[in-house]
């Protein structure tokens, strides 16, 4: 099978026909897509790489899943609509076990997102999965990491935050899971949820939001940067899956604050906007729990259930050190 | 250096700095671009492997020019003015020779065309560039591969069709050519030109157009497949260097037909529209040469400047098959 087959077979015969808003996708040589008026255009780019962003042991559904998820995960960030992804792909082989997986798990995602897949390319080499995503947001209304305001409340989605690490430090072997909770953590792991409809639901009520790629205690470090704030941060506050809870405590910490391959959304608001928030996490389906305040100084503190100070030596996960 | 450091050192610093049309670029989730009233947004993603589109011999410099050419190639090949593009990189190690020599060609290339890197990726992992590019055109104006008509001329773009393919067998050791010929033809090779300004003013001329990076015969045959349609093609009309004259008929055929890697565009047009083609491409500072014509019936046939059919068994580079 050639590249054009492939991508026949694999990838266009698996994407919605053209519509009003796609006019033109796989198949030329760019897509054409018809911008919303009024909107802004949101785009962001995410590479995985095998032993680095997945294991070789991960199920090809739910590596497309991923590869899709965390790029809807920027979008989310930043309180966009989906709108139009693009793929590129470097395989060793043709497979057609993997991609059949690969591509089911892709447009599972993509459909339940309403979002096309309009070109892309193919090419053999060392497996690596680059999707770009394009969304829209209302006029200025995107929401940017620069955004946070002294006082705001800061707060993170979800109720699994640590529990990608968890599975990571199981893989390693440096944790033993029993075999549900290994199963749960590796799902947090594998088949990351993008936030998108509490992204879009933050709009207007958000200061300033990112998504937990990296590590809590990084990417919020990269909105007080950006801000130029700092903030306190409850640690005990931290949401914990009941897999992550029968860990001791300090793994439970370290997994929530410098975990990585959360994807889920760290945010600031003021506490004026508390019950509008609530109102919003709910009618997305989404938990959000508060877990500290934007403070005027730099720098980040974290705080025990006691009130006592608390210093882990943690950083994020840096791509080109760990 | 961390991947922050990295990007900071090596690409946010040499983007220009924000411009109304893109109010957020790289160091947030998404970058956010404001569209054109008015136009089509066009996207189009190529990835580049070692080996596989670039040879280890290759200029960081040249890389970097070459790695975005590919993909300004394909904007020009719908006629639509660039406007941004995001990079994704895995590298093996942060190597800042390679870094600074990429980044410099890459910006070289962008500054030209006035298109801003907003944003993308970094990680560890064999060496990758997945690059992608958006841009814009008035709504409905950009050329498709389907809109070729019966009776048109059939044209391509340049001078040097054939040459990268050349270099390419000479660094495989299956033609020796002299230094002088052989620095050329590497120049052709790896410094692509991509048509964008052609591209453009084929707007409302051209039917149809591709651009030509897996050889002349096989690109080609793809607008011929969108448009339900076939050509005459005259083999000895092809525009050729003074390079690849002096290579054996047979391989000048060769390369120019089935090179691949030449980032030349092929496009269609009504005869009555010739000299505005003429016009346009002298604007643009871009020869343009008649190859053939538009047929109904399926199918390319090859003639000789003696009008004699020629059948050469080419087919176009495949990325999984050659």
């Amino acid at each position: 099978m050639g590249e054009f087959d492939l991508i026949r077979r694999f990838f266009k015969d698996q994407s919605r026909p053209p519509l009003d808003a796609v006019p033109v996708g796989i198949g030329d040589d760019c897509a054409v897509i018809n911008p919303t008026a009024g909107m802004q255009w949101l785009v962001s780019s995410d590479m995985l790489v095998e032993g680095r962003h997945f294991l070789s042991t991960v199920a090809p559904e739910r590596l497309g899943h991923k590869a899709l998820a965390v790029n809807l995960s920027d979008l989310a960030a930043c309180g966009a609509t989906p709108r139009a992804f693009t793929l590129a792909l470097s395989l060793p082989r043709v497979d057609e076990a993997f991609l059949t997986g690969f591509s089911r798990g892709l447009f599972a995602l993509a459909q339940a997102h309403g979002i096309e897949l309009v070109g892309g390319d193919t090419t053999a080499g060392p497996l690596n999965i680059c999707i770009t995503v394009m969304g829209e947001a209302p006029r200025g209304q995107a929401i940017l990491r620069s955004g946070a305001c002294v006082g705001d409340d800061v707060y993170v989605s979800g109720t699994t935050l640590g529990d990608a690490r968890l599975a990571l430090e199981a893989f390693r072997g440096t944790v033993n899971l029993p075999g549900e909770d290994f199963t749960l953590a590796r799902q947090a792991m594998e088949c990351p949820q993008p936030r998108v409809a509490l992204g879009q639901a933050l709009r207007g009520l958000a200061h300033s939001a990112i998504d937990v790629s990296d590590g809590l205690v990084g990417d919020l470090g990269h909105i007080l940067k950006a801000s130029g704030l700092g903030a306190r941060l409850e640690v005990d506050a931290l949401p914990r899956s009941a897999v992550l809870r029968r860990q001791p405590m300090a793994l439970q910490r370290k997994c929530g604050l410098a975990g990585g391959d959360d994807y889920e959304l760290v945010f600031t608001a003021p506490a004026a906007v508390a019950a509008q928030l609530a109102a919003a996490a709910a009618a997305s389906g989404t938990a959000i729990t508060r877990i500290g305040r934007i403070e005027a100084e730099p720098g980040l503190r974290l705080f025990d259930a006691q009130g006592q100070t608390l210093d882990l030596g943690l950083s994020s996960f840096d791509h080109f050190k760990s």
